[in-house]
C-alpha cells in the first residue's frame, strides 16, 4: 500500500501535469484568437491598423457621399453557398451594420472548388462555420443566422417575421433580401414574401454549366417580379447536346462565382449608399465576356395578387408625387451621366415578352428565358395566399410552369 | 493533517482534470488541423468528399476538354494585395499545379476591406500567410513563395531565373505570369521581363477611386506591350476635382477587386485550358456597369528591344506558319461563335493612337490612356538592356513619361 509521502509524491506530479496541460492550452488558443477589437465610430485615418480607412477614402474621392451609413442598413442573405458566402464577407468587410444568414446546408469538402469555407469546416452547419470566419474578420458587424429551408410552412413564416423585424434595430425591416440559393422553390417563396411585405430585394444566379450568371433587382410593383414572368438568365449560346443530365452535378468555378457575387455586392452598395447607376438586370456571359443589361417592368396579370396591389400603390404613389422612391433616388445619384452614349438599358414589357412568337422572343442581346413560357393552364391567381395547399404543393405547381 | 483517503480522493480529482483538459486539448488541436490529405488523381466522382467534383463536371457539361490539364500548369503571381490574393486563391481551389508567390509586403489591419486575408495575420508578410491559408485549402497546389520587391536589381534577375526555371518541373519556364501589382514601376518591371523571355502575362489593375479596373492578356510580339504606348485603364468618367490628393490613401472595395480578380483568373482558365473566347483587354466600370473590351497590336517603334525582337520573331514565324499560335488556340476553341452578331472586340494599333490628336485619343468607348501621350524626348531605344543606368533610374525615367 501507498505511503502519504508516495500519495503526496502522486499529487504533486499531477499538479504539474494539469499546469503545463492548462499553459499548452491556453497558449495554443489565446483568448480572442485573432479577434480585433469593436471600433467604436469608423474613421478616415490613415494608418495601417485601421480596417476602414480605404472604405472612408471613397468620400474623399467623391465616390459616396456618407460612407458610415453602412453601419445603419440590415442585410438579409438566403443561401450561404459559392455565391451567398462571398456576398456575405464582402458585405462584413465593407462593415454593414447586421448580417441575417439562412441556410440549411452543411460544408461539404465538395464545395471546396468555390471560395470562403475551408476543409477543416467540412461537417459544420455553412451559417455556423460562415458566422464564425465572419465575426473573426469584422466583430463590428452583428450577426443572425437560421439553420433552416425557408420553403417548409413553419420555417417561411419565422422568414417572413425575421424580414419584418430583423432590422438593425429588433422589430424594424431588414433594409433589403439578397437571394443567393440555388432553386427554384426557394426563389419563388422569397418572391411571394418579398411581393407580400413590399421588401426590395436582389436576385442571383450562376448555370448549371458554371460559364454564365446574372444578378437582378427586383422592387415590388414596380419592377416585374418571379411570377409576372419566367426569369431571365443570360444566354449559355452553347450545344444543347452537352447540357447536364439527370442525376449528374452541376459544375461551379470560384471566377464566374467570385464575379456574381462581386456584382451583386456593388448593385447592394450603390443602392444602398445611393452612388453610380443601379442595376435592374445585369448579366455575365464568361465564354465570350459578355454583361448583357436590361429592365423589364412589373406584369398587370401577375399571378400574385400581392405583387398586383404592389403595383396600384405604386402606381397612385406614383401619380401623388410624380418625382418619388427610385426617381428620387437617381437624382440624388453622384455621377450618373454618361458621356460615352453607350445604350445601357434595354426596358421591355411582359406583354411585348408574351406576344413575342418562338422560342426565342424579342428580349436584349444575350439575355433568354430559364424556361419557356407555356399555355396558361394553372388558373390565374392561384398564389400562396389564395388557396388551402400547402406552399410545397404550390411551389411544385409553380415549378411545372 | 490529511487522511490517505483524502489524498486519494484528490489523486482521483486531479486525473480527472487531466483527462478532461488533455482531451479538450485534442479537439481543439487535430493532430493536421483541416489538412486535407493530398489527392493523387482527379476524380470525377460525384461525392460530398470529392474537392473537384464540380470542376470535372465541366467536362461532362462540354465547356472543357481536358480539365485535368490544369495540373500540368504553374502560374506566377506578382502582387498578392486585393485582387493577387483572391487570383490566387481562385487557382488554388481550381487546383493548378503550381502557383509562385511574389510581395513584399506585409498584412495590415487595414487590408480588412479586401477579401482574403484575416486578422489575426496582421504583420505576417504576405506571401506567407497567404501560403499558410492556401496550403490548408488544397494541399495538391505546390507553392513557391518570394518575399521580395522585384523592382530592385538583385531581385528583378532571380524574378526572372524563376520565370525561367520555376515551372512545375524545376529548370522548365513557367506557364503564365500575372501582374496584379499596384504600382508603375513593378509593372514595367514584368514587361521589360515578359519581353526578355518572350513571356506570356495577363496585367490587372484598380483604379485608386475603387470603381473600375481591367484585366489585359500580352503576348510579346504580337499584343502591345507596357511601352509599346501608354496603358490603357477603364475612362473614371467622374469629375476630375474629386481625383486623389498627395499624401492620401488611395480607396479601394472588396467587391471591385473581387471581379477584376475573377475576371483575371476566368481569363487565365480560357487561356490555358483552351475553353471560350480569351479576352486580350477586359475593362470594368462599377458605376455604370459596363465592361469595354479592345485590343492593341505591338508598335513597331517600341522603346524595348526585346519586344521589337519578339515583333520580328512572330511576323516570321506568322510568315512560316499561317496557322499558328494564337490562330491555332483560336480554332481549338470550344464555343467561339458568337450567334448575337455583337461586336465584342474593338482593335486599334498604336500608330493610330498615336496619330488622334487631342488629350482624347480615338479608344473604343470606356476606355481611356493612364496618362497623356507625351512628345518623346526620351531617345528612343533607352532601355533597360541598352544603357548603364540602374534599373530604379529608368524606371524613375519611364514613370515621367
Amino acid at each position: 500500500m501507498a505511503t502519504v509521502e508516495e500519495l503526496k509524491l502522486r499529487i504533486r506530479e499531477l499538479e504539474n501535469e494539469l499546469i503545463k496541460c492548462r499553459q499548452q492550452r491556453s497558449q495554443e488558443n489565446p483568448p480572442n484568437p485573432g479577434l480585433r477589437a469593436k471600433i467604436e465610430k469608423m474613421s478616415a485615418e490613415v494608418v495601417d491598423s485601421n480596417p476602414y480607412s480605404r472604405l472612408m477614402a471613397l468620400k474623399r474621392m467623391g465616390i459616396v457621399e456618407d460612407y458610415e451609413k453602412i453601419r445603419s442598413f440590415a442585410v438579409a442573405v438566403v443561401g450561404v453557398g459559392g455565391v451567398g458566402s462571398v456576398t456575405a464577407e464582402m458585405l462584413t468587410r465593407c462593415g454593414i451594420g447586421k448580417l441575417l444568414l439562412f441556410d440549411y446546408d452543411k460544408v461539404e469538402l465538395a464545395n471546396m472548388n468555390r471560395l470562403f469555407f475551408q476543409p477543416h469546416q467540412a461537417g459544420l452547419s455553412k451559417v455556423e462555420a460562415a458566422e464564425h470566419t465572419l465575426r473573426n474578420i469584422n466583430p463590428d458587424v452583428v450577426f443572425e443566422t437560421h439553420n433552416y429551408n425557408i420553403t417548409t410552412m413553419d420555417n417561411f413564416t419565422h422568414f417572413m417575421d425575421r424580414i419584418s423585424n430583423g432590422g438593425l434595430r429588433e422589430g424594424t425591416r431588414v433594409d433589403l433580401v439578397l437571394s443567393c440559393v440555388d432553386n427554384f422553390e426557394a426563389r419563388m417563396a422569397i418572391n411571394t414574401a418579398c411581393n407580400e411585405l413590399g421588401q426590395t430585394w436582389m436576385e442571383s444566379g450562376v448555370s448549371e454549366n458554371a460559364v454564365s450568371g446574372h444578378i437582378q433587382l427586383i422592387i415590388p410593383g414596380e419592377t416585374a417580379c418571379f411570377a409576372c414572368a419566367p426569369p431571365l438568365v443570360v444566354a449559355a449560346n452553347i450545344d444543347e447536346k452537352t447540357l447536364k443530365k439527370d442525376g449528374v452535378c452541376a459544375a461551379s468555378l470560384p471566377t464566374t462565382m467570385g464575379v456574381v457575387a462581386g456584382i451583386l455586392v456593388q448593385n447592394v452598395l450603390k443602392h444602398l449608399l445611393r452612388f453610380g447607376t443601379v442595376s435592374f438586370y445585369l448579366g455575365y456571359n464568361a465564354m465570350q465576356d459578355f454583361f448583357p443589361t436590361m429592365s423589364m417592368k412589373a406584369n398587370p396579370q401577375c399571378d400574385d395578387r400581392h405583387c398586383r396591389r404592389q403595383q396600384e400603390e405604386y402606381i397612385k404613389k406614383e401619380a401623388e408625387h410624380p418625382k418619388q422612391e427610385v426617381v428620387e433616388e437617381e437624382e440624388e445619384v453622384v455621377h450618373e451621366e454618361n458621356e460615352w452614349g453607350i445604350e445601357l438599358l434595354s426596358e421591355i414589357t411582359v406583354v411585348e415578352l408574351q406576344e413575342a412568337s418562338g422560342p426565342k422572343p424579342d428580349l436584349p442581346e444575350g439575355i433568354t428565358l430559364a424556361y419557356t413560357i407555356p399555355n396558361k393552364d394553372v388558373k390565374s391567381g392561384e398564389t400562396v395566399e389564395e388557396t388551402d395547399q400547402s406552399l410545397e404543393e404550390l411551389m411544385a405547381q409553380m415549378k411545372k410552369l
